[in-house]
């Protein structure tokens, strides 16, 4: 348990952080869960708020079984080296000086493949420094503004093959779907609210926009020098932010906080700003997600494992027919086809399909389409397929495969195998192999039909 | 018919437009069409342009049979509360003072899930707001330009589910596949051309370029305050807008519009700056799209029908062939396999598949994958299947389902079902339930064979 | 063998370059290749340096069978007229004025369709026009960067189904995945680096970022006069790009670049730099792509070919099984269920699924998804397919098929037939048509079961 001390002495105020890495049951719609990783049992995690100028601290700790990091973007000096590859147990305590005003994002960095695969499974949030120069509508007003609303929008996938392929299943603002819609922010009418909005991604890019009002000042990266004026929208991929100040106009009503793109706010990504006159005054609203459960309640109908295996794991079972030449060749001319092997992806630090029904006499060909397949443990995206639970009489080990390696096993019994991979051992999958119909009945050879 | 009068007295110019919500058949290709909602029976709606500070008069009617409503991004005060969730065959009057230049996007807001799925379904348009104060080469050039030239963006989807994966089946400049191609846009060498541009998504991103030019002067949002410099492309996200200003080259030919964005280009967002020294001067181009048809006409090639059925539905037709489990388990080890349910999901208001044919003694299960579960009619994302046209013994009603819920029905009997959901009764599937071959031949029992 | 020569004369200096548009077989990991079409046999091609006020003087030549053409984003004239539609064997000249600073992306354009098309099979590069005014970095130190670092970030897709959908398979920095993690790029401690980051696309969005460090300045399209300040991300849409100044931190380690849109950094758009004290000043790093191949290494893992038939081929091989409708209607109440055909589209320039496997008696039918079906030849989206191996005694040849056109073809026999579209030859599907099962070993009908 090494413990590295780095960086600017203290020379102004010294500000302190704990993050603890963890594995995590994060709720994010009614009776819906996803497991994934957190940092203090959140997704997103801690909002960091510190001041321009401050020194920062940062006690990295990880209660997980595999490796963690940490990526500051607040922070202009070396992190790999000092934040990377942080072993289970292990704890590291990092400074650095706040030197650039903004909002930034952190998240989770073990190196290599384990920076993406991480990030996708909840490991973000959200880091403020607050500038010493003004932003323009509070030195034209004079004052501080009435609500401070921290934002972070985040993606959840069910799959790594959802996650390379874009296909989020669920797009939200602080962690749950619709969070402002059932709990809408109270805000009064001529309310001056600055927005810190931070896009963690992993992957989409947001437009974010209200309902019935126009952005009055806007600032990239929330700089107070990157100023521009009287906007819809602000364009934000994925680790882009933006300050945006604007004064709730003197109606009372619903104004609804949406990204503009439209096929993530269906999936989550809306909220409400709820303006009465006596509204009470919350002052800030933080960007943190709800905090996670200890186990998945037994009574959820919908479970997401982006690595592993969903409840209910049917969601992804797919169940293969006999191949027709199965048994006997098909013939093309005088050719003879075989049976074409099933694939198996390892992709995004998951199996894809993680479900597989197969019958006997298939042959299974796993495809590592992980890229990164440098370094090693939650580092690489090298993968291999270890059986764990044996409940047959084939089980299997592959080689380690790198990118685009390839392997074969061929069935011939009925079994079913859960499997993992070794290098990443929270990816899981199952395969079953069925006995067809006719040979059960007629006790013939495999796939053979009377 | 309630008709709300409110904001702003009509201080100066008082600038009124008529939207009228409808069901439309619009023309995107030749012999294609997309069935959807418009305002004033063209996608892109009617563009509306007023002076800033104008008073705007905005009459919202509502003809058609379902909810509808409006958000106009060049109005920074409440409008939900005014022109949300207006009802078939009601009237609203909207004012508000046109504070902030730029150009802006509109589109229909019925309240909740409703707003993303009609402007996914055509539901859109240009609002302008001309600035005060001059942009940089009309005050350089001392003189007006050339040519406005008006471009709404937007994208066509064949169904919910290809709407949630952002997979366009077109993205058009104005509402027709390759309209200025067809058509091109004459100018003359040496013209002073203002190019408006709006991405009004649903939600993919564009980058605007035209092939043998550098973009003078740009300005976010169409902003004058927010300018920069010598540009090959403007970067708009769904909502997004730009003001453009660039000077045709002197040497006649074809400058090729275009969004670099080039799978989306390649699906129809192209056109046609033809330079001739002779050209006739057309002054503006609007931002509308082409008339809408009464009807698909008959000799139709392809029919997109985002939430309904398109022709020929056999586009979308999915035949299950029987699980090879069905009629006997499978055996894995001792343990036998049970039938597989089919899925159908309930997504961005429309089924998927469309058209199921399913053998004898399928279950299929009902998903509602539509997250915004709350409020009512067009503004939930809840849905039911209703059959309203019966041929066979099992007609079905499923309850209403909130997001993630589940509902199970097991088919025994061949019958054909069309069905819609009672919320939205514009979604629309089929289910078919097949007998096998064997079956009808030999009279035995449903997935026995021989 | 049209040579055309045009444009600005030579008033101050004339930079010169040769482009020669050809096909090539591009490594882009190790033992994976991607064939496609190239300039000067790299890809992204050769990287063109001028400075503003420079005449820019392009010989394009086309060593290829096929037609291809240019679009040079840094040239403010007609280009299409006089670079379009080059003939196989055709040179032209082209001049042009380097009047705006920044840094530009060039690619293939013969015209309409052909112009995405090609861009997507890797005909791309960059070019900068480095401005009179200095950056801003440069004025404050008083001396140029110590590292110019340019970096095409671009994508490489398996087919044109995935271009559509935006599913690239690997996204990379200088044409090869992770090229940079292989070989670290050195910089010293303090080195003042400036970046020219080009995203080419042809789709996706990028936001470069490199951890550990935050951008000091940044340059939308390079332009010096469009600056912002201390940024953790630059947001890059297709042909989007930013000069980027920053200075590395005073520390030792790796600094990795990164795009932050995870789910394409995951993809291969990943790269270090390696900061120690006495590494050796490399000057620049230029951005262009590994030398191509000759043809494909007999031990190669993977290929990729977009427009053809990758190997191993099985890749794509779908094989369709009989449809339960086959050789006996299926009943629905009292009606029959015909079978249904099996799609086989053109799409992006090519077909889709490549590798067809069907039984006797499928009927096929062809869709043209491709919009763009005006002009000719490498400018059109139109596409048939005709046979040229033929194994079988079925050969086909379908028409000259539209947007939206279709066209079916009923397979009797056993066969297998290779088959080009006549207009893009570089297109190549198989089809074969099987024999059943039961129908070898029983001579029965076709579809039959005894």
């Amino acid at each position: 348990m090494a413990a590295v001390l780095l960086g600017a002495p203290a020379l102004a105020t010294v500000k302190r952080f704990e993050l603890v890495a963890q594995g995590s049951v994060f709720p994010v719609d009614e009776g819906v869960y996803v497991k994934g990783f957190s940092f203090n049992d959140m997704s997103p995690g801690p909002m960091l708020l510190v001041e321009e100028g401050d020194t920062v601290e940062i006690v990295l700790k990880n209660a997980d079984s595999v490796a963690h990091g940490l990526s500051i973007h607040a922070a202009n000096t070396q992190t790999s080296k000092f934040l990377g590859n942080v072993q289970p147990g292990e704890e590291r305590i990092f400074r650095f000086t706040a030197d650039f005003p903004g909002v930034f994002m952190y998240h989770c960095a073990p190196g290599g493949h384990g920076i993406m695969a991480h990030t996708m499974g909840g490991q973000h949030g959200m880091i403020v420094v607050e500038p010493k120069k003004k932003y323009r509508l509070e030195a034209e007003l004079g004052r501080q503004p009435d609500l401070k609303l921290y934002i972070v929008q985040s993606e959840w996938y069910a799959s790594g093959r959802d996650f390379f392929d874009g296909r989020a299943t669920y797009v939200v603002f602080n962690g749950f779907n619709l969070r402002y819609v059932n709990e809408p922010i109270p805000v009064r009418p001529g309310d001056y609210v600055r927005i810190y909005f931070l896009n963690v991604g992993p992957s989409l890019t947001s437009t974010f926009h209200v309902v019935g009002g126009i952005w009055e000042y806007i600032y990239y990266q929330g700089n107070p020098d990157n100023v521009m004026k009287g906007s819809q929208t602000v364009l934000a991929g994925p680790s882009d932010s933006w300050v945006i100040e604007w004064r709730v106009p003197p109606v009372e009503g619903d104004y609804t906080l949406v990204t503009h793109v439209f096929n993530t706010a269906i999936k989550g990504a809306l909220g409400i700003l709820r303006a009465k006159k006596e509204a009470p005054r919350v002052g800030e609203v933080r960007a943190e997600g709800p905090k996670a459960l200890a186990a998945i309640p037994a009574d959820a109908k919908r479970v997401l494992d982006p690595y592993g295996l969903g409840i209910p794991d049917h969601d992804y079972t797919v169940r293969v027919p006999p191949d027709p030449a199965q048994g006997q060749p098909l013939a093309v001319g005088s050719r003879a086809l075989e049976s074409l092997p099933v694939r198996v992806q390892m992709v995004g630090n998951s199996f894809y399909p993680k479900v597989l029904e197969i019958p006997v006499g298939t042959t299974v060909e796993f495809v590592n389409e992980d890229v990164f397949d440098l370094l090693d443990g939650e580092r690489t995206g090298r993968h291999d397929a270890v059986v764990i639970d044996v409940r047959g009489p084939e089980p299997f080990v592959t080689p380690k495969l790198g990118h685009a390696d390839r392997y074969r096993i061929t069935f011939t019994q009925p079994g079913e195998y859960t499997y993992i991979c070794s290098i990443h051992p929270y990816m899981k999958g199952i395969i079953r192999v069925y006995a067809p119909v006719d040979r059960q009945a007629n006790g013939s050879q495999p796939g053979h039909h009377h």
